[in-house]
């Protein structure tokens, strides 16, 4: 801000110049007195001016909010935006008209296939959004060493992005083992944000000493939180705690019952993983408000959730709430019920939705950059041979409705060549093919569970640090997939009998697309379809989502990866073959 | 903090090395979720790990707190160090004791006699204290154009400061007439602030449309608060209020019922100005915490407002809480009532305080640079003839206990020159001796309501620029007590006769002393009582702390400065002389 703007934006205060835009007949939302008053609101080069008085020369605009409540505009203060599937620009089409204005993300996913390239991508395609798009630098890059990631981000690394403007800190700090054994490489990473004064986003499941540490070591939230009691552990250690409600993960209604009058002030909301389909259907932060004021939370306090108390959290003093100086990020509700629903969206003064309709044009980012990201070598059907030593092996068991596995066994047939052969069990091959470094790694397993027959599905999405993983009952099928993948740079695909049936492109990084949410929900959902009409898969499994976990090698029990089958238990990798 | 430091902190908290101190047998306040909990407490290189496990290897310190309640340091928010008359080494040994561990401390006092000069004395004189002292560079030196300063502090001299690591932002911004008129000057100054992310602290006494420009130009905090009404207003603005309990100043009861459950957080504590003996017999921010829980105020959020609240305000993250990685400022409480006592204090991990002995050895700053400041010239009885063309004249009329004057009308006595000369009525003159630049600039006017008779009483002490203001009814004593405050480098006198009665020496630009608070209290006493006993001074009036405030032309209603007799409805100087 310049001399000549805060003069501008005092003198309109001050009823001597004229506002840009003047709502009347509305109820404003105090977020710090948690109380509802009745005034107008002016507003000038996006920022809130006032409440003005009579007298006031009239505003250029004025807009009628016909009894609307008028909150500040939501905050979602943990995502990853690629979990979407669509891109920033998209993204922003798809939340604003839910009230969403400002996110906190961390683009972890593309950083794990591109690098700081990824990074710079996410800035750019973020750039001029109506949604305000703050990115934390990702601390997990790659999640763990079992794997061939597309990209290594130490301290050095991350110290070239903490300072930027749009970086509010540390992303999710993942490896809450590193950071409690205080290892040299994760100590440094968490200076590299302390010593640019910037937050440390948590993803922490333990308890008791370990929590001491992982607190004292500064991290500052911790969005995975499953009872009250965690809730309230952290909170005590002076973490703020967001709820998640996001499309897999529903931990609001959990946590709801640790928070009182006294504590609310450090709980945030967040969505996490949310998916176009969600977003579209359902909605966005404004749902996670719905659900908490129907949970009975009061209204104002729910607001604060998603308002207030993130933008102190993250030292987002321009914003967070209806007061003087701040950014004009605006919603009109139609009420403060339950079931209300947001009418219109201002950010940073400009109209940008109405009645869930996205009023402005998007704009394309190029991709050049983060496409194409599917360097596989040595790619053919004799790849995908399972060759094994013993019939009785390890196999991964799907739980359903889980992203958890079990560890389990099973007798299987042979081939003359002493490879994997079908029989009427419900286990298939399951295969990571590395795809950033072209080192022409693929890793074996087998699946039990998926109830998958005659072809094969592949997704170029597996966290974190997405390979490519195919599952399929023959290597022609399977062998086909990757190839259509690299064909498409990186997506999902159902193949079946030598002929891919269905795909769907994700383009940018073998991440995301740059269709709309509705087209690429639509296009999830039929491809989904397939693979469960075309090669039997179970109408309860969705399995792209399924497959996109199993080489997630922080998530119990047995997972698989480029370079083997890992056992959580054992934190090494082991034989599929058991010794009898 | 570096790698070595974080490690060790982690390691401890893991128990996996030794702690400095473990605190047992105690109860701990947890401010996030305003709750107390039993449990050891565990200390490291001055920060708190955690709150351990019994198997944790043995710290190489145990204190048993017997059963105390251990809270964070007390935060005061914002004061005034000068306004003790104590030197800020001597400052910390009275307010440690009583359990303040860091102040917000805006030096405009003596910044206003020496400039930078004083800004960088109070940082070198606090740099090693057990105290936290944190400086806001003052926005307003000097307060007015109305008057002779030592300084000039413009943007750009505040610039100079303004990111030093101990300063928070800017001072008090007094000048709300020049924020809300959007002078350049004033702008100039909010946008150092502003550029460098730091607090911008209020002054106001406003509401309405002005209230929001004030707010919208990014002022963060208010102390001036005096009514419910003020409260919710600065509140509503996204500021934080405040809640004064000085030796002046007490507006902590008027505005403790517009604070609930549900805007406490945005309400801070602060004593403003407080003077020694206020500290040693009434105590610090322990008091204010004491009255607000007399007044039914929870204990925890009592506590909470003068330690996490003004942590977040002022964005210390690094204390405010009883957290792993804070830093361990801790108090032991007697108790959670109205009538606790603060038995020990750490600050930084160390012992600091106990049982109200203070158990650090203090040290001395040079003060070369501040002390000796009094630039008088010209000096002669004759320069306090107090010529007038009529006999019918303005005075200052003194209301009792009030630092508000009234502008009265008197008739005098003149002698064979048209001089005044006494006569029976309680009316004596009052000047302004120029002491900073060698202007020898003398303001005079008449003063009704001391009770002054046969002397003089001066003072080096005098808001805001601190030239030396006198009162007599004769030239020879006002000449010579304004000589004996030259001798002595600035302080208080009262002469009489031809004689120094009594004299406080405050060697410190005239503001201050080196001396031990309790003997500051003593002789301010002794003093105050003299001017009585000796010069007929009403017992009900406060003579050095009413002439203090005789050049304040921020306050209403008629002041004199060096420059003269200023009328505050007139907003300019006005003659003594009415005509007739």
């Amino acid at each position: 801000m310049d001399r000549k703007h805060l003069q501008r934006l005092i003198n309109v205060s001050r009823g001597r110049a004229r506002a840009d835009l003047r709502i009347t007949n509305c109820h404003i939302v105090d977020v710090f007195n948690k109380e509802v008053f009745d005034s107008d609101l002016y507003v000038v080069d996006g920022l809130i001016a006032g409440f003005g008085e009579e007298w006031f020369p009239e505003a250029l605009e004025v807009v009628d909010a016909k009894g609307a409540y008028i909150v500040p505009g939501f905050i979602d203060s943990h995502l990853h935006i690629e979990s979407s599937h669509v891109s920033p620009a998209e993204y922003s089409r798809l939340v604003v008209p839910c009230g969403t204005t400002t996110v906190i993300a961390d683009p972890h996913e593309i950083v794990n296939v591109c690098g700081l390239d990824g990074f710079d991508y996410m800035l750019e395609a973020t750039e001029n959004l109506p949604l305000s798009v703050f990115l934390q630098v990702p601390s997990c890059v790659p999640c763990t060493p079992y794997e061939n990631s597309g990209a290594y981000l130490d301290a050095h690394e991350i110290s070239k992005r903490i300072d930027h403007p749009r970086v509010l800190g540390l992303g999710e700090m993942m490896d809450f083992v590193g950071v409690c054994a205080a290892k040299d490489d994760v100590m440094d990473k968490i200076l590299v944000a302390k010593k640019a004064g910037k937050v440390i986003d948590g993803h922490y499941l333990g308890f008791g000493p370990r929590l001491d540490a992982y607190s004292a070591a500064g991290i500052l939230t911790d969005h995975e939180c499953a009872t009250v009691q965690d809730l309230r552990d952290r909170i005590r250690r002076g973490m703020y705690v967001l709820l998640r409600q996001g499309t897999a993960c529903h931990d609001l209604l959990n946590l709801l019952p640790g928070m009182d009058d006294k504590n609310t002030s450090r709980c945030l909301m967040c969505t996490d993983d949310c998916a176009a389909k969600t977003m579209v259907e359902i909605g966005h932060i404004d749902n996670n408000v719905r659900m908490a004021i129907g949970a009975g939370v009061d209204p104002l306090t729910a607001i604060c959730m998603a308002t207030i108390n993130a933008a102190t959290c993250y030292n987002l003093s321009d914003r967070g709430a209806i007061a003087p100086g701040r950014r004009a990020d605006l919603l009109f509700l139609t009420s403060l019920d339950k079931d209300f629903r947001v009418q219109e969206v201002y950010t940073a003064g400009k109209h940008v939705a109405s009645d869930r309709q996205y009023l402005v044009k998007p704009v394309h980012t190029s991709i050049e950059k983060v496409s194409g990201k599917m360097n596989i070598r040595d790619l053919s059907p004799e790849r995908f041979d399972l060759k094994l030593s013993s019939k009785h092996v390890k196999v991964i068991e799907l739980l359903p409705g889980s992203v958890v596995t079990k560890s389990g066994e099973a007798y299987v047939d042979l081939d003359e060549n002493g490879c994997w052969k079908r029989n009427d069990e419900d286990i298939v091959k399951v295969a990571v093919v590395e795809r950033h470094k072209g080192t022409g790694n693929i890793g074996l397993a087998l699946i039990k569970g998926l109830n998958l027959r005659g072809g094969a599905i592949a997704t170029s999405i597996a966290h974190d640090s997405h390979n490519v993983i195919v599952a399929g009952d023959n290597n022609q099928d399977m062998e086909l997939a990757v190839r259509e993948l690299i064909r498409l740079g990186g997506g999902m695909t159902v193949v079946k009998n030598g002929m891919v049936l269905q795909s769907v492109q994700h383009e940018i990084a073998g991440l995301m697309t740059d269709l709309p949410g509705e087209v690429v929900a639509g296009r999830l959902a039929a491809i989904i379809r397939t693979a469960q009409v075309e090669l039997g898969i179970r109408g309860a499994v969705d399995p792209f989502m399924t497959l996109c976990f199993m080489s997630l090698v922080v998530i119990p029990e047995i997972k698989v990866t480029d370079l083997g089958l890992f056992d959580l238990k054992k934190y090494d990798f082991v034989p599929l073959e058991i010794e009898d």
